[in-house]
């Protein structure tokens, strides 16, 4: 591991860490959706960069060529979970060392047009149907904009509320994707899920690691629900505060 | 390879060949979709039988009892492609040598309860309604008298019919699931193929490798698309016999 942040509980994106430069690749996640942190900008590196965008892929605007290989999931962004995206370059694949089983080479699945085994052909197809939503809409600058702004209102309403805090660290490295607050005094929980649930929110309670609150805003998301769940804090504050 | 039934273009089931008892297991495929051949029983061995049910899986009552490993993609009798039911036998589990890769260790997958992954939750949840189905119409006891009685009006029509003949050498191997079949006179395929066309019937043109013909009898298909293939089949032969 080249660097962890696992000192301060996931709360910040480690920088100015020394990268090997006889590594065979960096790997980095851009996203965190258990603890809400999100590389806003990736490290230069002069090893291959290969990324895990799962959680946040075409949710903003990124320069792929800094990356040797991307891959996401399909379950956040893009579609129903079961298929997976890879983008990888071509001269990063030809250094693949010979004897990975068929399977696991990219290699295999390249020459065969991502058809080597039978694919997932609903998933695939719901991706294609979110994708072609999405440039409709103004492709994936236009999904940026709302994605930012429905991080800004609730991150404002975190900050301002005196009942919540956030939990990372660095504000810097807040996630677009997966908000994670808590509340100032935790014995109140019951009162806070009872109001959230009442106003139809679902799912907003923070990954079992961790506890908390964690409201991910994903592509799918409208604005609209964030506003719902702001209004649930406000009420909140005012009844409990 | 313990047999094989190339030298007869895999027009037969390989029978009564001998297995090595130092195998650390012996594989087959229980049903050849390509070919159209079917083991209507299975080698009785001392090694562990492993077999790839995907396209007959549920098709037909089987003793799950002689397996060690049963594996079958869902695409054929269980739901959209994207999800593999395995089947192992704790004793073969336990026998997996380690230092497999992760992924790749069925005891990886039992340990988290099939989800170690995300799993393809759209898939599943088409298989489970496909089973519920199944259940409904009286389970697999009553789906093999179905497509019992699917394959045999389709391979009578076939051996009676002056203008076709099946490809599968061996009888009793012919499959219930894929009964592959050609024109005697090959030269008439445009003629046929506009007749079934015509009929509304399709996906009936042989494997890529192959050629002919290939209906495919796979739960799903009702009994009454079986007749009307036949229709089309004798209304062939009146006209060009």
């Amino acid at each position: 591991m080249a660097s962890s942040s696992e000192d301060k509980k996931f709360g910040y994106i480690p920088k100015d860490y020394v990268v090997p430069e006889d590594l065979d690749y960096l790997h980095i996640t851009s996203n965190n959706t258990i603890y809400g942190t999100q590389h806003k900008s990736f490290p230069k590196v002069s090893v291959p960069l290969v990324c895990d965008m799962s959680s946040d892929i075409f949710s903003r605007k990124v320069d792929a060529r800094q990356f040797a290989l991307i891959y996401a999931g399909a379950q956040k962004n893009m579609g129903p979970a079961g298929a997976t995206m890879v983008m990888i370059r071509k001269d990063f694949l030809e250094k693949n060392k010979s004897g990975l089983l068929t399977m696991l080479d990219y290699k295999t699945h390249v020459k065969a047009g991502s058809m080597f085994n039978t694919p997932p052909v609903f998933p695939v197809y719901v991706v294609m149907l979110t994708l072609r939503w999405l440039k409709k809409i103004g492709g994936v600058s236009a999904i940026e904009k709302i994605n930012n702004e429905k991080a800004k209102l609730l991150y404002e309403e975190i900050d301002r509320n005196s009942m919540f805090e956030g939990t990372v660290i660095s504000k810097e490295d807040r996630s677009t994707m997966n908000v994670c607050f808590r509340l100032r005094n935790e014995s109140l929980e019951p009162e806070f899920d009872k109001m959230w649930k009442e106003a139809n929110i679902s799912g907003i309670r923070g990954h079992r690691d961790v506890g908390g609150y964690r409201a991910s805003l994903y592509n799918a998301l409208p604005i609209e629900s964030v506003k719902v769940l702001i209004e649930v804090m406000q009420e909140f504050e005012r009844k409990f505060a």
